[in-house]
């Protein structure tokens, strides 16, 4: 016979070809999705295929044995040199014999899938923004006049089937040294299937890129291998800008009060993040130049201060952005020079002046515009960014819940650190608390507890260990719906003490003693209820009164149990196995952005899309805030609340999403 | 009536329109071409137009009197302010009132034509890459959350019909603070009518260009206001980095002797443009700031010296050019930073590793592709580039005439300057020569010569002076067709004297002897050779054995008499009326790509048709050469010639084109 079946398998793609077709072509020509950036010249070994052997009944093929031809040299000689798993072929090598069926495994795929750990969150397709492309150019000809760069361009379009580039004037200057060195012999790195952003003698395809995002208060990022999609080192810093402002507002008052004063907030988070990309690279042990890409999220007024545009407008009405569009930048104009000389910056767009590019992360991460559920995601941080939606209609807003959610301006707050009560239980008889402390899986009610103590210390108590020792406090009764603490019950348990003119719950009594007073409890309720109130005026916007998810995000949101957000009514009510926690959805959104080229489409589009509220103008907001200071709010805890509430702890830790997880391990 | 006749001449559209309506939304309407940048504010007072009074038979207008409403408020106070010529009216004030007949003077058109010296030139249609538009934008609202940008652009397309713009990082910071000084009146510079390069506060629609031709000797720049294409300031400085290099050859190989000298001489060029762009600026007296664009052409070495690119490549075979494609670029790219911050850069394409992006600007300008007839363009310098063709086929080469045509390596050479012998007659019976040098337009034989010649001094003999001579004296007889200086005539004139062991004509006996010897004719012959070899193989290739116009261009090409350049061989023959000077044809063409942006289009598009034939490698090519050494080469010259000769001396000046104009006066 002159020609043989393939079939390809998990894509079930079949056809027929003439005997001695690579099984690469055969997989191309059927539109398979193998990998490959050498153009099947066995240099880089990502068209690996199993070439099933023997027969295949469910596909018609009947014969035993291998119906490949044999390995070549070049594979053998590939396989010497960079190794090849046992039942495992190069398919631009292996020639067809016979009727065959070949699977191409998931590294294999150029479109692959990236796992996240959460089951129901959004997939990431592998096709990034840079793709590699390895060509072989002509060399040039004095009878056929063309220059270097048309001659990359005829082999990017005959060898790969690229239409027009373009190319910069400063990856132009180096070309032609490259060529020769390469002895014509090239990677192209292409941006946006047109944009030549540099070229490299020989085959050297490594390409990464970083997510960014750019928090008032921490600067977390994640460097990733563009080929595989593989986060190879991540990193988080405090933003150097607060030593100008805690907050957003301080910020802003420092460039009113400072002329130049947003000069040197910019100089100040770039500096930090050209250190951040050394630090991450270094970790990686990869080389700086290998890194082409750098995307960032970031609320608006970190937004502005990264590119370098003066945040003022955003401090008061009508909080005119510069541009609510998305940004693509070459690095080198916001002074990101510690990368490839020629790698480019995406900014995702902002949304309105309160609800930055963050939250289009946030959007993009949790995708509400792909859903049919009516899903809510708060991403709460100094300010709440709420987001309402679903398929049809798409509503943000900004809320101020300020930063007693972050464990500030509390009497022992302090930010997520190694020492701060995270967890508390609240025993309803006695009266008396266990707590977990970060760093430790232990409860304090733990014999070798004390031993973990004197390692951290007990520093202080967290956004999200106030969130439950205050709904603990609830459901034992030591505060009301009114969050006033109860002094009669000083007589009962020591716990409860006399503060001023009123009364506190002592929490943990030692060298710091850890104390919850009226105070405290007075500015959780007013940060719950404007987040809750936020929430609440989408709703209305919409006229519903429940959604059908939430989703928790950011450091705060992702790092407190759903259960305790429900019971104190910093969101509506919603069927608890229902709230997740979304952790860094804003970081996943430019990380997404990243690696899925089409998802910057996606977004820009959305945002547009996207109906802004006001809260500072919304007469409702007002009302919702004040009939949301009860705990929980109007309504009730729902049935099902009482019951989870008595789960064991194991339980409640299993039913964290993604979490702190690169700063500390978890038990079970 | 409810409405009315308007007819607009020149283009002669006509239409009925509502009374009330404004001239120029009537001509708008119809596509008449009027011009203006403030969107119908009376602001700019660039729609002018004349109103016919009375009747016009021929346009079926019978009544009399004036058809157009009184002048407004707004129009009066504009006339006040800026003036308003009799008889004109702002088409954007005058309202319809009655039939009538609307005159759009030329200068009040966008698409205005430029008139060139030459009545045989390609008309220059304004129609520059950078436009001013003034554009109202609306104020931030918080209840429609959109940037600032964001509203530009709506402002744009609303106002303008302009579709998506982009902005630069660079700009957008600076817009937040222009809208609001101009209180959200701006006036926006958008290029190829998408990208937003620069903004300003109000209506300020100044917008200034460069046209730069790079030689190897001399930098030639025009300043040229982009809203009326006029030339309002003019420069030539020599290249600076002749002091690495007379020629090409010598400063390459001054870069391979010297690592970085390609930085050198990089830094040279640019550091000397950047003066120019001052002197330029000043001697208009407009700000730098207002300079938005800046085309260059230059040969290939120049065009890789200014690009940053190390011209090695260009030194040998196979003459690899970096890039063959057209350039655009940030000035910023190439260190132009006195221009506007976010100014443009135009680099017209090579066309191969000999001829460059000056072939490309004489293309341009002299249009061979828009002709059906067959036509020969030389642009001399150093090396001569030749262009033949017509609408059907264009070829290309470039031929290494040295720099004898110059006036380098002559016994009395001297580039043309003040005191350098330019025109020559001798006297076929006495042999006694007469002489004009660069300064004056009296001969040497007029009784004044003496005074003027104190003035300058008689320094030397300049590129069209060598060629006169010794066409003079080929028709003297005192060489013949090969060359040789015929030294029987030493006794019969005293002008032919001994020199070693061949013979001189002597033109002038002063303080400074300056005479023609044997090696200055050979030198000539072997450059004219070298130049006419180069044509003949063009025609060789299309077969033809006549061309039926030739252009000299370049600045010796465009001031030798085009009847010597027939006389002595450098051309083929041709009817003497069909030779004609283009000037500084590269320059021009450069000047075509600043103002005309289709024109930039267009020669990327020829320049790829071309067929590039490589004089090195073509064996012909030293056929042509010998048989061309030869006076005037292998035909004798034609019947016309003979007769021309004896025109009196200003009838040849009259035939001059546009000359060194700009650097000395001419009489008649």
């Amino acid at each position: 016979m002159a020609d043989a079946l393939v079939v390809f398998t998990p894509s079930g793609k079949r056809g027929r070809f003439p005997l001695g077709t690579s099984l690469l072509d055969a997989g191309r020509a059927l539109g398979v999705d193998i990998d490959g950036v050498c153009g099947g010249r066995a240099i880089c070994g990502r068209c690996q295929v199993e070439v099933g052997e023997g027969a295949f009944a469910k596909h018609g093929i009947t014969s035993s044995g291998t119906h490949v031809e044999e390995r070549t040299a070049v594979e053998l000689r590939f396989d010497a040199r960079k190794g090849i798993a046992p039942g495992r072929r190069l398919s631009c090598q292996a020639r067809l014999s016979g009727d065959v069926v070949v699977d191409v495994p998931p590294d294999s795929q150029v479109h692959k899938q990236l796992v996240r750990k959460r089951a129901d969150a959004r997939v990431i397709e592998l096709d990034p923004v840079l793709r590699p492309y390895y060509v072989e150019v002509d060399q040039p000809d004095m009878h056929r006049a063309r220059g270097d760069f048309e001659r990359v361009e005829e082999a990017l379009a005959s060898q790969w089937g690229l239409g027009h580039v373009t190319i910069d004037l400063k990856t132009l200057k180096a070309l032609q040294a490259k060529l020769r060195k390469g002895e014509w012999k090239l990677t192209v790195m292409v941006h946006e299937g047109h944009r030549i952003i540099a070229t490299r003698a020989g085959f050297r395809p490594d390409a990464y890129g970083i997510a960014v995002d750019i928090g008032s208060t921490t600067i977390a990022a994640h460097l990733c291998d563009l080929t595989t999609g593989a986060i190879v080192a991540s990193a988080g810093v405090m933003n150097p800008q607060i030593r100008f402002g805690e907050d957003l507002m301080s910020r802003i008052s420092y460039v009113m009060m400072n002329p130049g004063g947003d000069r040197q907030m910019t100089m100040a988070v770039r500096e930090t993040l050209t250190a951040m990309v050394g630090q991450l690279a270094a970790e990686a042990r990869i080389d700086t130049n290998d890194i082409f890409e750098i995307v960032f999220v970031g609320n608006p007024v970190m937004h502005h201060l990264l590119l370098g545009i003066n945040p003022v407008e955003l401090g008061g009405a009508p909080f005119a952005l510069a541009t609510d569009s998305a940004m693509e930048l070459w690095a080198s104009e916001i002074d990101m020079t510690a990368l490839n000389d020629s790698a480019r910056v995406y900014v995702l767009p902002c949304i309105a002046g309160h609800v930055g590019a963050d939250c289009a992360g946030v959007i993009l991460s949790e995708s509400p515009h792909r859903q049919d559920e009516m899903m809510l995601i708060v991403d709460v941080g100094t300010n709440a960014e709420i987001v309402l939606g679903n398929r049809g209609v798409l509503l943000a807003c900004s809320s101020p819940t300020g930063p007693a959610f972050e464990g500030a301006q509390l009497s022992s707050g302090q930010r997520a650190a190694p020492g701060a009560i995270e967890r508390v239980r609240i025993d309803k008889e006695t009266l008396e608390p266990r707590f977990r402390i970060i760093g430790s899986d232990l409860w304090s009610d733990h014999e070798a507890f004390a031993h973990v103590a004197r390692g951290t210390g007990i520093t202080g108590i967290c956004g999200s260990g106030i969130i439950e020792v205050i709904g603990e406090m609830y459901l034992a009764g030591i505060i009301g719906q009114d969050g006033v603490i109860d002094g009669a019950l000083a007589a009962r348990s020591p716990r409860v003490v006399p503060d001023g003119r009123t009364f506190a719950y002592v929490l943990h009594q030692g060298e710091q003693e850890i104390r919850i007073t009226q105070n405290d409890v007075r500015a959780i309720q007013l940060a719950k209820a404007a987040l809750y109130a936020g929430c609440r005026l989408l709703m209305d916007r919409l006229a519903i009164d429940r959604v059908d998810r939430i989703v928790l995000a950011g450091a705060f949101g992702s790092h407190i149990d759903p259960l305790y957000a429900v019971l104190l009514g910093l969101v509506p009510d919603c069927p608890l196995e229902k709230v997740q926690s979304g952790g860094n959805a804003a970081g996943t959104g430019a990380r997404i952005a990243l690696l899925n080229r089409a998802s910057r489409r996606e977004i820009e589009t959305v945002v547009k899309t996207i109906e802004k509220v006001e809260t500072a103008v919304e007469p409702r907001f007002q009302e919702h805030f004040v009939a949301a200071m009860a705990i929980p709010h109007k309504t009730a805890p729902t049935p099902n609340l009482a019951a989870a509430v008595t789960l064991p702890p194991a339980k409640i830790a299993s039913r964290e999403g993604e979490g702190r997880g690169g700063r500390r391990r978890r038990g079970a």
